[in-house]
């Protein structure tokens, strides 16, 4: 099969369509023939050489797919060769083929195409696991994201919205109109405005019950300052750097707390946890068409640098899919 | 009534027991009748003016006591005049009598001496709130206890064990006997050991499930390294300063959390859930003997000073108490 391989890391360019030798489906695994894939911005750090795929991992990029399944592996139940399918993976999904632990698959949404299917389970997952399980958004509540125009931000507002919960989105404004369209309540520029000062005021002055950010140090402390009484900051991603001065007293005063969290790293059983949650409490969502998924374009895999330029320009709104065949 | 007032904050002379205006029960409160009250670290702060009480509450220090109800107010159910009870209190345990909402009462646990029973609300409230409700510790999880010798920390060892988990304490030497006497698996002297290396060692490296601190500042990265995957860290006190820097990479790669909290400052509901945890899942453990409250002496109210100087050398080893009548 062929495969997007990095021979040396670097810039977009760095990426190689080559051929490469076909996966097998070890014990408990599939193989999907891979229709379309999506950019995460995990795939720009691999690209770069920061961001090595975990061990056993495929070491193509790509962290999840939609497809067909083509082979299943010893032990699997449930699923069969022929099966329209979207999966969450440790890597692999800019390919042909990739071989994926069965746990990790979910099947394409009544009613969302096969292709867009791709933009769904890392966002999806990703979302669930950290607002739902570890934040324990509750209706009623405020839900602060970070850069709502991306993958994950604009699923989080249609999925925060559905949980009951009232959105407050920072964006460049040109992205504003489309993110209220989605869900978000609240639209904050963060170019041009405070968002402690717009949470605040929005909250009544209470503040966010639960943030999730993907700057990291650079809104630390921020982040603390815009926390309600109780308030979850979740940081998934550090754009922003790793380390900064956390006052604790001010969390304290608070009762608030600070995790930091990733998918990619998690032992395959609490992976499998959060797909069957998933399953369970997103999946309805979807096919009721209450969260739908948000797709910026779609570009043939070969295209994959040029999304990546994309992806990392920020100019996207959604998720930017490849495809394959 | 008699209470203990701090007309000039300082030292422990600055304490003086004298003759003020009697509580009067509002509605939804109780008059406790006071036996004893016991000695937290917060009094300590507050004597010295740097722990004022929220507004409301009683001017006096004393953040627990034991006692008889003197007095029920308006709309109080479940509570009668003569009752032996004790109660968390916001402030005004060093006093004869002091008004306290209905919801942060307690009946004496059977087998537990009245006086004693003033050694147990703030700390069943406390680790249970933070350890149970907030960490959610798990059977078969390792909890690390900073400062095990405390009234908190002895607590702490005797009811992580109850909950199956495996309890790691930092003490001084000289209290590592009656320590694990109470149930510490492995104890650490903070003074000689790395508690980062100890805890590591004695969980074949996988590190703490869930950490109960006090020191915050001067602890943070030590403790961030001594967490587990998917660990919580539950800062409570800080005694080693507010402001520390905080790695979010090194929180991400363990997706692991920082909370801090308090007591005293939480709304009445939320102190009337946490006393409401404490009755149905603390109370049955204390009546049965597996928890016992662990009181290093008794002291009459009058010798004050000579308490908060006990606790400020951390000599003690368990509750302080302060006796009236």
């Amino acid at each position: 099969m062929r495969a997007m391989t990095i021979p040396e890391p670097g810039g977009p360019e760095a990426l190689v369509w080559a051929e490469v030798p076909d996966p097998e489906p070890g014990p408990g695994e599939v193989v999907v023939d891979v229709r379309a894939s999506a950019v995460n911005r995990a795939d720009l750090l691999q690209r770069q050489g920061f961001y090595p795929p975990p061990p056993g991992a495929p070491a193509y990029p790509g962290l999840e797919c939609s497809g067909v399944v083509g082979a299943v592996g010893a032990g699997v139940t449930g699923w069969e060769v022929g099966q329209e399918v979207c999966a969450l993976l440790a890597g692999g999904g800019y390919a042909q083929r990739v071989a994926v632990p069965a746990g990790q698959l979910l099947p394409v949404p009544a009613g969302v195409d096969l292709v867009d299917a791709a933009a769904l389970p890392e966002v999806a997952c990703t979302v669930w696991s950290n607002v739902v399980r570890l934040a324990r958004l509750g209706r009623g509540e405020t839900l602060l994201v970070h850069g709502g125009g991306s993958g994950i931000g604009t699923f989080a507002i249609q999925f925060g919205a559905a949980l009951g919960a009232t959105v407050v989105v920072t964006a460049r404004a040109a992205k504003h109109e489309r993110l209220r369209e989605l869900g978000a309540a609240h639209t904050v520029d963060y170019r041009e405005q405070d968002f402690v000062e717009e949470v605040r005021r929005v909250t009544d002055g209470r503040g966010a019950d639960v943030i999730l950010d993907i700057m990291g140090a650079s809104y630390l402390a921020r982040n603390v300052a815009a926390l309600a009484d109780g308030g979850r900051l979740v940081v998934i991603g550090m754009q922003g750097g790793r380390k900064a001065e956390l006052d604790l007293s001010a969390l304290l005063a608070k009762r608030a707390s600070v995790a930091a969290t990733a998918l990619r790293s998690r032992p395959l059983d609490d992976k499998a946890e959060i797909v069957r949650g998933v399953r369970e409490q997103v999946w309805p969502l979807v096919e009721s068409g209450v969260v739908r998924p948000v797709v910026d374009r779609r570009l043939p895999m070969t295209d994959a640098a040029q999304a990546h330029r994309l992806v990392e320009s920020s100019d996207h709104l959604g998720k930017v899919l490849l495809t394959l065949g």
